[in-house]
């Protein structure tokens, strides 16, 4: 690397979230030059304003069930539990200040400059950073870019009443009246949060049922079993305006009703967050959808800046950043040439209540893209609900290629989904058979061994 | 089947537990005139003594940990939760009731006919059935042999005064003051139900460590998980004496401690339930285990007289005898010959707290049988456990043959561990390699997630 001498770093990172984060260290473990710049808080969205404190609110609301489902295993309370906020967010920002440190000991450990101030490229070797000392220049051999996406809300009348992913989790005061405006899985999770935690819940989305993308199946069943939970669901509604009403907000719907809630959550989607990086001076364009476009070796249009995570087109998910970020280093760091990403069968869980769990096809996908196919399909009640009295179901189901038997789709909405999946995800990425789930032994008793004795098609 | 019509009918099942119900069902569902012989309840150990009773009390013993992990999520509850075993007790008994019914309409349903008497096999097609109605003699051109496990008690002083699994769920009172014998997952699962139950426990085996057989890393976690949790383990000792004290016992253990407590279990191991079938005057001779052996089509060394569960050789699990009774059924009535059973990849969970489950090789059995390993551990706090304030850790581990890089192994102690490796299963039976697993994306945040993302071997 003797003609990068001339730059103060072989790589420069914008953006010390996941996977701004994972490609620094590893790229300093090579040996590079490394440094990082983030003017807001070390560990991105993930750790700070997503996956990290989401799954802490929503254990904190699934304890709201527990104390429900204890009566019928001999349990008595002495009275109703009663729910702190306060303790809850304070709590969670205890521990995610402990996890900004460990990030920032892991950079330091592994010798990355971490530089706080916001970062502007302005060639394709030079990035002028911006902080409260100034500005100053500094270069690279290498510049990633990683800063990840931004919530996006729409605009209309009384837009600025509304709250975003990343304010909800340090409200001042908690909403006895929550309601929150969109389809995705952000929406579904903060609904079924808020209403576990003892909201009067409302979910308001345009469309005709959430979860766009999703097996349909699941869609539903999601619909039925948060509907029975206790969240209010209107579909084929928006939000026209919203007025302050003294401490709360009368919000104003298309369909004619007026909810008069405490917050208002837009979870409306998330943008690139590429505003104020210089992208338009260097010539790299945004795609239709506002992502920046990378070759296979995570390369924009400039071949010396790179790009990888939300910023480009894959799913916005921790975990591919991560996956993108080691195999980026592999590429320009180890000059080696990992086999590509298999985006087709990540898998992934959606934090609503119950939890949903997925990974490959659809049904409706795979009839689409396959033809004929075998779909196994379980609706059924855990056997903790049979004395908890709980009316909450199980959903299991299979997608099977019946020309090949090749398991191209599972998808599972019940408790701790997204901790079964992750098993079954290693057989479908490995292109594994239904006569391979059906030669493994069951777990018994766990909701788990549906998956490998589902003996009947339901349906093709 | 002409030559059939001399004998009543083409099976007759003997045991009404998992394997003879799913055997006579099957063989019913081919045409087959079947009849089940049973004396006791439907459904066998299982649905009555097992594993079904056993995880619903398993259940009831969680919430204890959720009390005390919600303070730290913001829910403070007015006082103690108090338990009231009664509740638990009877809830349980009319759930397996409404299980006994279900098993007597699937029978129905099929077409079996049930016989409610005590069988004994006097030729090779003829059983000789007692009930309260008297002696009778059927015939049949099949025999099977289901009747299970029994629970096997040692002969020691005042060992009378000790319950077994058979009679554990039906105590009359709680016992404050728990005892249990033994150092198999029986007894591991009972010292952590009582516990978290809310009884003093305490754990008598004689041996260095429970859980015999198991991963050595598994069993040494767990020990010190179920101490954390407040189980009195107390290992290279056993019980000498028993001695009524009221309506409480002393027990006198080698180890010249005594201790006074409600209610002693013996979880000393099961024998194989061949009493009173016959099987000494057909000449079919029990093997060193007490087990009976058979070949490959499930045939005693009487050809006409089958036998599956925990009456032959293989691991004694629900999941194994349902598989053995399909195998048993399509060779015999289906004419024909499935892929024999993979008895070293059969996944298993232990229902202590936290759970086990395991498939495939320990590191040991790995180290013996294939020499050069790669091992992959890690021993983590659980998210929750961040916020909850619980000392609880999990262990998760791979085990790989280094020349091929199949995963020949996985173990968790750790929540749901169970569900978690159900899916783990399917790709170590099909024998998946380390780098399948890499190249699955881990769903964040999960604590499954950690099965595809240990990068570095802790050990060869």
């Amino acid at each position: 690397m003797a003609d990068n001498a001339e730059y103060e770093y072989d790589l420069l990172v914008i953006g010390a979230g996941s996977g701004g984060v994972r490609a620094a260290r590893m790229a300093a473990a090579t040996g590079a030059r490394v440094a990082i710049a983030e003017d807001r808080y070390l560990g991105g969205t993930c750790v700070n304003v997503g996956c990290v404190p989401k799954k802490l609110y929503s254990y904190a609301a699934h304890f709201h069930d527990s104390f429900d489902d204890a009566a019928g295993f001999g349990w008595q309370l002495p009275g109703p539990a009663v729910f702190d906020w306060s303790v809850l967010r304070d709590n969670k920002t205890s521990e995610i200040k402990r996890l900004n440190g460990i990030y920032q000991r892991m950079l330091e450990g592994a010798g990355v400059v971490l530089l706080h101030a916001r970062a502007t490229v302005t060639d394709a070797h030079t990035v002028s950073l911006t902080s409260e000392e100034g500005v100053t220049q500094v270069t690279a051999q290498k510049i990633l870019l990683a800063t990840g996406g931004w919530p996006w809300v729409p605009d209309f009348p009384g837009s600025e009443y509304t709250v975003t992913s990343n304010q909800i989790f340090d409200l001042d005061a908690f909403p006895e009246r929550f309601l929150v405006l969109g389809g995705g899985y952000i929406a579904v999770e903060f609904a079924s949060i808020f209403n576990g935690l003892g909201s009067e819940t409302h979910l308001i989305y345009r469309g005709e049922l959430f979860l766009k993308g999703f097996d349909e199946e699941v869609r539903a069943f999601t619909r039925d079993e948060m509907s029975k939970k206790g969240v209010n669901l209107h579909f084929n509604t928006n939000i026209e305006r919203i007025e302050p009403n003294g401490s709360a907000f009368n919000v104003y719907l298309t369909n004619g009703d007026v909810q008069e809630v405490d917050a208002v959550l837009a979870a409306t989607g998330r943008n690139a967050n590429t505003q104020g990086l210089g992208l338009e001076a260097l010539g790299i364009h945004l795609d239709s959808k506002g992502k920046i476009p990378v070759n296979t070796r995570y390369e924009t249009s400039v071949p010396s800046i790179l790009a990888l995570g939300d910023l480009t087109q894959g799913p916005e998910l921790t975990p591919v950043a991560l996956a993108e970020a080691m195999q980026l280093v592999d590429i320009h760091f180890n000059e080696t040439l990992p086999k590509p990403l298999d985006y087709t069968t990540i898998p992934t869980a959606v934090f609503c209540h119950p939890n949903i769990g997925t990974v490959g096809l659809s049904e409706e996908a795979a009839r689409e893209n396959i033809g004929k196919i075998r779909v196994y399909s379980a609706d059924f009640k855990a056997m903790k609900h049979t004395l908890s009295g709980s009316q909450e179901r199980t959903l299991m189901k299979l997608i099977v290629d019946d020309a090949t038997d090749v398991v191209v789709g599972a998808h599972m909405v019940g408790e701790e989904a997204g901790e079964l999946i992750q098993g079954i995800a290693i057989a479908v990425r490995a292109g594994l058979t239904k006569e391979d789930f059906d030669r493994t032994i069951g777990i018994h008793p766990t909701g788990a061994e549906e998956f490998v004795t589902m003996r009947t098609a339901t349906r093709n």
